[in-house]
């Protein structure tokens, strides 16, 4: 199954690290920036500095886009660099999609096999039929957006459905754990800014891994998603840093301080 | 108003329609795939049959990301040739985007700036708070999904909120309606295959402009959908077909058949 892939490489490197590519432009060093390729100049920097602490990457669509077809091809250059070199190591598309059936072919098509992704996140607005091209490919995971990092991810996912008693997020992780993963390649989004949520998730969904953004520069506690994450394996989080690990001084030594940190209470 | 756009257009040449540009690379016609940007040509060809009967031109993302950056580089010419010919024609982005906060910055300039669309379709899952960087963009509009086109568009969506007695899409729409557009630069996705949906949502957001995907091959009622739909203004609705007019033996005669058909019911 796919989630071995990401289970083998944390086992190898005893880290539940992701380092999050969000390559903004604007952000990147300017030696980067005066060369052909700045965005996967930056990567390719990154990646080799902070590989050996890194059981994923997660690169955010949004960066790349923001540079129109020139930054596709720098993020098409970046996963090939991973697959060349890092081919081990688990990749997440953080794309943030979803649309109806047969539209979603195209974007299966480029994340899972042109960009060849092991994994996107989705949003679950239009329900499982519509996810159908993403549930169906068994050797690839769908990461549902549950419950979301930002300070307003309250205002639709905290919404009490009727007869239930249960917000909005926690029917979503009950979909998704009790349908949605026929074939066993679905993960949860749940955001570290919301330890509470994320341990009744993790009541919920039983061992199920969880990507979990927010740790860093958005403020999660570290030691709180660990303690409410963790499954009974030791194991079914991916917790992601991005300009907290990339923008810093020591990305490396950034990596290694996030990765102690998580064994600390793991 | 950017809202302008399209009601001008829609008043100089007497119609509704909005063509979607869905333009899979597998089903434009042989001849164009022989050429160096089969895409642009065939979206060429296409705009220059239907310009006439076409109020809003709506390309799905997911069609042109199939085909990696060189998609993406003909998505950018399309949209180069509709300013520089059709600036008129109010043209919208079928992205089905939505990430947290700054991220989306990414999206605004990779969309409204480097593609230069006016009008972008967004998930509601993460809230409005998220989508600040969209809806601060008094000169784009926000269309949110609200009751999408698709069969099982209900798994979420139909799920009522707890004391509202209301369905998760009525509860988009009033937030939508009543929270979201104080730049009064929003608008709501409502599929033509749910016309009793659509004419609740009428009731709830006043004159706000919906685009309605579904019609023509999702098999979406036209008369239904105009009697649901239009406002007050004999204005509000934004009809989209796609693959029944760019697939069509004859294009133009399918978009006129349409806007005539629309404006039977109006």
């Amino acid at each position: 199954m796919i989630i071995d892939k990401y289970n083998k490489r944390v086992e190898k490197i005893n880290s539940l690290v992701c380092v999050g590519l969000d390559s903004d432009f604007e952000k990147i060093p300017e030696r980067f920036k005066q060369l052909k390729f700045p965005q996967f100049e930056f990567n390719k920097w990154i990646i080799d500095q902070t590989a050996e602490y890194t059981a994923a990457f997660k690169p955010n669509t949004a960066f790349y886009e923001a540079r129109g077809d020139a930054g596709m091809r720098e993020l098409k250059m970046t996963m090939e660099y991973l697959q060349k070199n890092y081919a081990d190591i688990f990749t997440i598309c953080d794309a943030k999609r979803a649309d109806i059936g047969n539209t979603n072919n195209g974007y299966t098509a480029a994340i899972f096999d042109w960009l060849g992704f092991d994994a996107i996140t989705l949003h679950p607005y239009l329900g499982s039929e519509a996810l159908k091209p993403f549930l169906d490919r068994e050797d690839k995971i769908s990461i549902i957006l549950c419950r979301t990092s930002n300070p307003g991810a309250g205002e639709l996912q905290d919404l009490v459905v009727q007869a239930t008693g249960l917000p909005l997020w926690q029917i979503v992780a009950k979909k998704v754990a009790g349908e949605w993963n026929k074939n066993y390649n679905c993960m949860l989004v749940v955001g570290a800014t919301y330890p509470e949520e994320m341990k009744k998730i993790r009541e919920i969904v039983g061992d199920m891994t969880l990507l979990v953004p927010g740790v860093g520069a958005q403020g999660g506690d570290v030691k709180a998603v660990v303690e409410a994450g963790i499954n009974s394996q030791k194991l079914g989080i991916i917790i992601n840093s991005s300009r907290g690990i990339i923008f810093a001084q020591d990305p490396a030594g950034e990596a290694k301080k996030l990765r102690d940190e998580i064994n600390l209470y793991r």
